[in-house]
């Protein structure tokens, strides 16, 4: 573990969620925690879990944490900046450009402040559902502007690797319109699909899967917090609800008169469209694309299993992941295979060769 | 286990992924099967994995199962009633009305015929997907009509009762404007989201988190597939997306203006109204609503769980559920006990009394 730079104090101002996730994160290495909330049970719970000691007076922080309701941040931000003239003062709130125009505008000292925003939260709030790893392997962004020297910045840089985060660097604008498309437009998406079970028969509803579970998992969102969000970040929210209501408007034009000539090719080409887009989300989606997956039959006798794997080691052939599928009622499981893809055809062929059956 | 009534052969047509598992659930039934598919090679695995043996002719089903692709269904199911005089016939595709009808319009024998439709799937077709178990605990609605008799619609029932599927009874209109509401409509709009990544910036989408990937999951549906489904159900597909469409309108003209008067009354409106539908999808979402949860603190000490367990028995209340959630760097645990809503605040107050710390 490399030394934090970060040496402390830091104030933690909002013992929520977030908040007491950074605190418990930096208790973990060590690192002095101040709490303060505007309210005393949140910060009761917070110490109580080990995130840190209430504040008092005469406080010097290092480092200020801002992880309040986004309505109220620029406010409490620009009161941190006054009350800690040394401290270099963050705010985690999810849309970055409104905070620091209203800071500057308010002519507050913005050389000492630069935003971020962790993209980590859970489906509750408030402290109890605070974790010290809730950051681990998360992008975390940092909203660079020109009036923060390099020097000053580098203690949220330090925050930032020191609880597990990735840091990402973006203008407070290019945060802004990502965090539009790939969270506040899913979340207006989510939200106006599940409207219309209210209406709904019970009947109906008792036929949903896992799709449709997915698709409106994220409507049961906090809608007080969501109104906040979707305000301070309405221009690129709004022009992108265009574009997709536009789509929608191209579906439901299709289906007006489905046997029209070039209908259907229109249904196709949207819902290929969506194909390509979900493509380009970074991460495992089902299967690694990087690798290519030869699906050997294993009959479900003891030993088989492992004589295919001692095999594909003879062979030479490096196996990159394997998933077993068997289930009752089927003669033989299906071993899912996946390498290389320069490497897939001989795999194939000298396992055929060496009396396996491939089925794909 | 109880004897299933229906006695076979079932001849299944269509070795995919719903054939070929219907065939290995029937299998393990004991209940012959006979597997027919425009393509050998389907067959040939399916036949492989157990499922069953080859059609030939001379063969004498009790039971024909349709399992083809939607735009065939109506057409493979016709012939299926003219080749087998003294079959049953059922099909498995996920809209009905239109198939009757059009068996109708051709003046098919559907005396024989009773559609039905099993909501279930996965992300990954044809017969190597196929689960002896695929069914188990799905809901299998079945289309009932007035020219099938009791009598003869019951070897549906048996069908679907052997596989371990709920069975639903529907009109096949109900059906399809269910299907619509929980599977078609979720699937576009989910497309239409999807759409607008196609040209985001890559840092933007490495911001993507679980929210937008669920929303998004099933935009990797294929387009074929679909094309099909959404031009079969056409009708209410299109009224339901006019209905999401004005509501998005909302959203757009509030966000407009976001903070003109009752802008944002309106978007909470919105989000409100989005949590109100999506608590109407039945089971479990989260936390069980027939309890009530009281949240422990419990320290990380060997045996303080044991011990909390044990007083909550001498205080003679019945746990229903229970959750542990510890994290590092928290020095308490959280022990979510789940209780009938009634003994609730008994058992706050009782373990209060004995000296733990009640979190919620």
């Amino acid at each position: 573990m490399v030394e934090s730079r970060l040496t402390g104090p830091v104030r933690i101002v909002g013992a929520g969620l977030l908040g007491t996730s950074v605190a418990l994160g930096l208790r973990s290495r060590g690192i002095e925690v101040i709490l303060d909330d505007a309210s005393p049970t949140h910060v009761a719970i917070a110490a109580d879990l080990g995130a840190g000691r209430p504040a008092t007076a005469g406080d010097a922080p290092q480092l200020v944490v801002v992880a309040v309701p986004p309505d109220v941040t620029a406010r409490v931000v620009a009161a941190e900046l006054e009350a800690y003239p040394d401290a270099i003062v963050t705010d985690v709130a999810s849309v970055k450009a409104g905070i620091l125009a209203e800071l500057v505008e308010q002519g507050a000292d913005v050389a000492r402040y630069i935003g971020s925003h962790p993209l980590a939260g859970r489906e509750r709030g408030g402290p109890l559902s605070a974790r010290a790893d809730l950051f681990v392997g998360r992008p975390w962004v940092v909203a660079a502007h020109d009036a923060i020297s390099y020097q000053r910045a580098g203690a949220i840089d330090d925050l930032i690797l020191d609880l597990g985060a990735t840091l990402v660097e973006m203008t407070p604008e290019e945060h802004d319109r990502g965090v539009a498309l790939i969270s506040h437009v899913p979340q207006v998406v989510s939200s106006v699909m599940a409207r219309r079970f209210i209406d709904a028969p019970h009947a109906a509803l008792g036929l949903a899967g896992q799709g449709v579970r997915d698709v409106t998992r994220i409507a049961a969102s906090d809608p007080d917090l969501w109104v906040q969000i979707l305000g301070a970040n309405a221009e690129p929210v709004h022009d992108i609800l265009v574009a997709v209501r536009d789509d929608l408007d191209r579906f439901i034009e299709a289906l007006e008169a489905p046997q029209a000539p070039g209908a259907r090719r229109r249904v196709a080409e949207e819902l290929a469209a969506g194909n390509t887009g979900v493509s380009r989300l970074p991460g495992k989606h089902g299967t690694d694309k990087r690798f290519t997956t030869v699906i050997v039959m294993v009959d479900d006798r003891a030993g088989e299993l492992a004589r295919l794997l001692a095999e594909i080691g003879e062979i030479g052939v490096n196996l990159e992941d394997l998933r077993l599928e068997h289930s009752p009622g089927r003669q033989v499981g299906l071993a899912e295979v996946q390498v290389v893809p320069e490497a897939a055809e001989r795999l194939s062929e000298e396992l055929a060769a060496r009396g396996w059956r491939i089925a794909g």
